[in-house]
């Protein structure tokens, strides 16, 4: 059980992302944290990388340096992580799988549709892996979620509801606090704030638990702090390919909420609930009957999430660990096992597209749109 | 303290709205029941009214008998409550209004925005009160909520997400039992279903706290259980006249939701949560600051929230007192007081205009529709 | 379906504990509020109760009076609800009682325990009813519990574990204040303090519940506010008859705490937990299972459970409406009805002989003692 | 920043508490796991040492051998787990301790208070640290509580009130299980069962927050499975050095209850309430004020919390790290960093001295008995 070799790209000091993803990739031992190119300016990343423990061969000054570095070696990282800034990911991504390398690449895995569908057709030829780390999807009683649903315990799914909302961005004596704003600007952030940077999770837990792919929506944004040029709320919604109604809200100035990210599945024989502040529990109602709590660890769970649990029922596991379980499931399908509930290209292009689609539709004021690449129509 | 005299029409034996209005109308002691054509069989409602206590000449046959009765007696009833199937609600509370008799009607109103602001004028004529029972706005932390809002609390309000959804018709199964079926029959339900029917409340409230009006809207309708004309889940988008934007979501194939109605509030300074499942409590965020929860009962409340609770803090309150403040609301309001919580006919009429704009509005996949009733753009 | 005639000795205005049994009388229309004699000033009593709708002979100036002008009518109360000072409870339901009227005695029933043998014994021998008012006991779902131990749902029960707990007297600087410091004084409050007040509640439902009465017990008192003589936090270990292990906590200075009183109670075979707060939810587990939310309303409970619901599932009945269940109860018992679930003589009777017990066992430092009445040893 | 080099004794293939050391030692990179005896068969335990990533002359077979192997070693680890059954860890504890080790213990850390004693001279004599693994107080939340209480936010401490309860041991069905059996035999488990098992973290952690000792103790043990010789359920009264009353409830046989862990510090000016199973929330309430929910990573926590958080508010943190800011405070104090909240050897024999006392006081019918080490009294 050798070490699985791990290199980042981004997450420098002082970042939360990367402190995040070693957490993540080191918390069971399957990886060994051996490459990186952690900063934008190229002593300060090296620096760092070495305090890390990383060797100085293997503490790169930029990504490019550290694809050259890497591809020839007989020990090159078996996974590297994209963690730079979101307009980067693109062309860091698309590089590295080029080169063969398996990628996590944080999300948005790219900035437009035509760049995810790019990154789609490398992915699709290659033999290398291309996941997007949306980690929520992650947790063990998300995955419990998607079995029941896949194993029709609660019929076919009618409607899905789902919110990502915070307060966070809800003070506009703030709002032009550097931290803040650029995520309403469009020439930092793209063509959308909060669906885009929240709302995105919610849009593919829906897919993921559904199984279904979300094919047209309407969306209505709005920016409740008028200096905001994108929008800080918004409505989503859709309809997916079997037929199940969506309901997506998403806001940074709901004062008060912290940072729930919710979802309901309500099928033709049972309704299901799931939030991310408790996310160890799982609410199930079976058509007239009483709401059950299913408990992380208990007896009988579905294999997937008996799988990505650690410690016992009611020994809460919390966001890290969610990371950790991506991780987990990419150590898994390097040793070849079939791990399906690992978000690939594919879902990161969908994602892209739904935003785009979702902008358009709220400038031709909620007209319906179709939300899919036009690779998949 | 001469107790006043009440009346009932509609409300027979085995309906769930007798009792609960007798209750609401008794508990206080400040009305008492003296009159009533509580079934549309003639003389099975005289016998129950007389098994109620009520004497042989006020047990009325059906209401034409009852306002033929009641209109020349020095004696007259105070307030009748109209509690009979939707579509009659019209031209009995008309009926009534037009003889001076002070009117507690049933949601809805009446059946078309015309009938609605047919009740509009003769009220605004009139002396008498003609109130509509959006119960739930008498709860006290709603009203605490509401004058929160009313003196800046939370400050200017950018946001108000609401939703009113239970299960209880999620079962395919049992959709033609008839005590279901009808309510998504356009013949005895009118233009629309769940909105209609319960969504309507959540866009009253939204009304009643913020204290602007809803000016246009966006509606997604869906039968979710195609044997359905009209919809069993609604989302509706909507904006207020002081720019507030709001987002309604309205579900009774929410299989796990018993028939919960929340509603939060979110301004420039502050956020508030309310939940019909847990009146008692009303939750603030200030912006910047740690959550609290308000309880009914505790010091310092506004008066309104004060004057309506009855026992201590942490001892519950539940809906049937909610329906007993509006009792209280009418009493006072009839001995002169002025109770701006209890919600008018004014409330009636831009519901069921709302009603039918969100209607036309999924007709025409979301456009975004005027929701106000003509005689009030 | 005449109505019961009722009458009240003490509840003048401003007292909490009048309105709560005006609105319990009258809220489901079987009772009429015909006599009082309602404060301790006989003028004032007088004219108060004229003023709440009582004929002026039966606008009593002290329960002496009342009772001689009461019992000689041929329209004499069917029912007297005792709500004077806890000192007076003895002498007032003990005269009543050997007239031949049904009483129902707030809680203390008596000071002593030789009082309450008194009370049980001529109870014991008469027609009329004695209740005392338990009515956390009348919630619809603690009728479920009760039901579901005594039909052997969770088997044989091996442990309780109660807790009756708030924090309005946890202010030091507000422990002089009158309407606090006399609950902490024995020449006002008698030989307890929070134990009597509050927790005599929790272990009465202990009992309730499980069907078997207290038999030994150990108590520790604190009286955390040094200048308080009796004590404001007690745990009281006991155990019951049938061999069940109880523990009971009960503060009034638990900051945070608003009134909270909950029961858990641990069978063979499941658990079920109850909490005054959330009075509407039953929450069960069957050992093994998972945890499930029983809803006061839902179909298929236990037909006391039903027949003290009104309004719908999910539409929340509170604290007003358990003490309306106690008359409802009343009514049925008058009518010749078996109501098992009403509190009797004996309940406050064993209740005095505990709170003397658990003093005495917490003065010898948690000594086991006989919690028993004398009578029934 | 080289890394710790971290051995482990105990914690074999199947284990849980084998990768939650693990998880918990590398999760913050700040240990490179070096050295183990992981197994009682000694090729066992060296073959999986060696999977897991160890050098052949590290995968010890037992722990004599391990503690030969490396105290002469100039790379010799720098801290050493012991995860062994708990009727050994005395003597390796023991053993590394005087061989200069720094030693993190599993509670409990000896079977008597003789050798609890024996532990606290050699730790107090040496520059060794002695960790007992109290992971409980290691939450960000539990160190705020304990930083509000030490800089007087809820004034004095009057009363503290804890429970730990679980229905895991529920089934007397399952009772011979050997897993389960094993807890309530004297022969493998000592002298108390579900007290020392889970009570004692809740003892613990009183002492923790509150920051005094437990003097005095009245327990009262209840075996409700009538099989098991040691107690499935205990209630535990005590008193603090500072004058605080004490309430600790424990159950095994609580069904429902699924690993609940809670507390309540009442003081004179507010309370706090923290649970397990919701672990990064801290409720606090000022005397006279609102409830306020206390979030993790919120601005404004003292130093000690914000430095154990690792992810943004509302992204909950779980029990691994937990266990992982025990490693955190080992790391910092290796370091030279004074971590006051690491738990210590007299935090371990302390425990052990308070499970005597409350074997003997239950023995007792609850008397009083002292609850501290000889060496404290």
């Amino acid at each position: 059980m050798a070490k699985l070799k791990w290199g980042m790209i981004g997450g420098g000091e002082g970042s939360q992302i990367g402190p995040a993803h070693r957490l993540g990739a080191l918390a069971d031992g399957r990886f060994e944290f051996v490459a990186g190119a952690l900063d934008h300016r190229p002593d300060v990343g090296r620096e760092y990388a070495q305090r890390l423990g990383l060797a100085a061969d293997r503490a790169y000054g930029d990504w490019q340096e550290m694809l050259a570095g890497e591809k020839d070696r007989s020990d090159r990282i078996n996974l590297v992580t994209v963690a730079t800034p979101n307009s980067t990911h693109f062309e860091i991504t698309k590089a590295f799988l080029e080169a063969g390398f398996n990628v996590l690449c944080e999300k948005p895995m790219t900035m437009t549709v035509e760049e995810g569908e790019e990154i789609q057709k490398i992915a699709a030829k290659s033999d290398a892996i291309c996941a997007v780390n949306y980690c929520y999807s992650a947790y063990p009683m998300v995955r419990q979620a998607r079995d029941m649903v896949r194993l029709g315990e609660i019929g076919k799914v009618r409607l899905v509801v789902t919110n990502f909302s915070h307060g966070h961005h809800g003070d506009a004596t703030d709002a032009d606090n550097p931290r803040v704003r650029w995520r309403y600007d469009p020439a930092m952030a793209g063509v959308s704030g909060q669906f885009a940077d929240c709302g995105i999770h919610a849009l593919h837990m829906a897919s993921f638990i559904v199984g279904d792919e979300v094919e047209t929506l309407s969306a209505d944004f709005a920016s409740t702090i008028p200096s905001r040029e994108l929008e800080d709320d918004a409505m989503v919604n859709f309809r997916m390919s079997g037929g199940t109604v969506g309901r997506l809200w998403t806001s940074s100035v709901a004062i008060g909420r912290q940072h729930g990210f919710e979802i309901q599945i309500f099928g033709e024989t049972g309704g299901l609930r799931w939030a991310s502040e408790q996310p160890n529990q799982l609410i199930y109602t079976p058509v007239g009957g009483r709401t059950q709590i299913i408990e992380k660890g208990e007896g009988g769970l579905h294999p997937d999430a008996q799988r990505l649990s650690r410690v016992a029922i009611a020994h809460p596991e919390g966001f890290p660990l969610a990371v950790a379980n991506i991780y987990c499931d990419l150590a898994d399908a390097i040793a070849g096992e079939t791990r399906d509930g690992l978000p690939t290209a594919e879902a990161g292009l969908r994602s892209m597209a739904a935003v785009h689609a979702a902008v358009r539709s709220a400038k031709e004021n909620g007209a319906w749109v179709d939300a899919r690449p036009p690779m998949f129509r």
